[in-house]
């Protein structure tokens, strides 16, 4: 029998994803054991009950005593206090991990607190879906997805790749790259689509003279697609939007930019400008499409064809 | 043997909804022959070749020649030209209808050349995939989806009650409503969502420091959702935003206004604004759900659990 990957690995929140890396860790048999610990005392006991930890705490403290790898699988903002409370119970040797969304703003509040001899490795897998809690995630959600691996210059190089062959083990695929230019691409990427659909909702939510039942019965013509990720967890988003500040707003700006510019070719009566703009989109399409990121089913497969 | 509901449906274009349009009217069997007629002499083949039409024209006019309904599927630019070309060739008592996604303009533009004894009744069927052409069409695209008939008060109300009874037999819901109505409710549901989905793929694609293949490569993180719309037929939304300008202006401002809101709160760090933004918005993805207008799976079900 070969040894696991890792003896004892702390899942300290068990959320979405962390239940997903419960999954994927037992499928590729990669732990002697894994424990978890939440704040909310239900979810530990779900947890317990689903078996995606063998030992589960209410304090991360006790959940990475003699763990020899720590994955941070809370919002953005509870890392930096966390790696504070835990800071004198990791074991020495041990990797310390995150799955956060934003990278500058962890490594900026959790690498003060990690002790000599403890390998801390920012990590980011892009990954998820609209669900949250300890039932809503499974074994498959990272295969084929990338995840990103943020180290400093000064992280131990065999740390480094023994997390990314974890998160290869678990499917993945893995990039490197420095905390603020992962920050940047997920602004765009990710963070600004999540901020657009969370306003069109809310501007849909407001007329006065289209109701609320008109917005919901008539949503197939493409509102419906962007009210999936406006339904991702409140606070998770609450934390980037706060702890990604300025890519954020960098990219914030150009989409306005741009909106204008087609504003005003609505305006104007341009369809020159238009059909341009709508014209070079299919290619980007086609393109995620092709590096396996997304499906080629049209509407996402969601019609029986 | 019952009689069809239609002796002769002559599609005008035989795009996406026509070629699904062939495809439902078969299925349940609501008329005698189907032809068609294209401008490109290769979709005319196609059609022929899929059996969506009997008979395939170049001309509209040679094809409602003895129609007793002509559904115009055409980019919403074309009704009234091609409305003018074949009123002198429209059976007496035949119905004409559209399938446009804007309908005061369509309303507008076609009206004037209806003439007396032909029945105009706009309509537009909410469905659709990301896919264009006579290939893309099946008969399930309109199931449980809503088709919004706009007759005006002087339309014949029997031709109303008609087109009504296909649509349902397509598989449709049916509502009636004002075209102003009708472009203001589509201008929030389907115009602004494509709007905004075209112009993050743009302002992405446009980006100095994030490669494309980076926004490609990390596009999971929410930004491939809105390639998908982004990747629909670029001459048909030019005409919808050429031709619903009011509405869409409107949707526009507000949700920029919601917009600049949100931004200021996340330059000031406004956690409480940004939450509570963001929690009301999963409530309206539960009712798009019970209301059966989106899959509940997670990921739209493209990820396998």
């Amino acid at each position: 029998m070969t040894e696991p990957m890792f003896n004892r690995i702390a899942l300290i929140g068990i959320g979405l994803i962390g239940s997903s890396i419960s999954h994927a860790v037992r499928r590729a048999g990669l732990a002697g054991e894994i424990v978890g610990s939440a704040r909310t005392p239900a979810t530990v006991e779900t947890a317990l009950k689903l078996g995606l930890i063998s030992k589960g705490y209410s304090s991360a403290t006790e959940a990475v005593n003699g763990a020899d790898l720590v994955v941070l699988c809370v919002p953005v903002g509870l890392c930096g206090p966390i790696a504070k409370e835990i800071r004198d119970h990791l074991a020495p040797g041990a990797i310390l991990t995150d799955v956060g969304s934003v990278k500058g703003a962890i490594v900026r509040d959790v690498a003060p607190h990690v002790p000599a001899g403890v390998h801390f490795v920012a990590a980011h897998p892009i990954a998820g879906t609209e669900q949250s809690g300890p039932e809503s995630g499974f074994a498959e959600l990272f295969d084929g997805r990338w995840c990103i691996l943020t180290p400093e210059e000064t992280t131990d190089e065999a740390a480094t790749r023994k997390l990314k062959a974890f998160w290869e083990a678990l499917g993945s695929r893995v990039e490197i790259m420095s905390p603020e230019h992962h920050d940047l691409v997920l602004a765009i990427t990710s963070h600004l689509p999540h901020l657009i659909a969370y306003n069109i909702v809310n501007t849909a939510a407001h007329l006065e003279r289209v109701t609320d039942s008109e917005v919901i019965k008539f949503s197939a013509g493409g509102f419906r697609d962007f009210t999936r990720i406006a339904a991702s967890d409140p606070t998770m988003w609450r934390d980037v939007f706060l702890n990604n500040r300025e890519a954020v707003l960098e990219m914030l700006g150009r989409f306005s930019e741009d909106l204008t510019a087609l504003q005003r070719a609505i305006r104007f009566g341009d369809g020159e400008t238009l059909y341009k703009t709508f014209a070079d989109a299919r290619a980007v399409r086609r393109s995620i499409i092709q590096a396996g990121q997304d499906t080629a089913a049209p509407n996402f497969g969601r019609t029986p064809k």
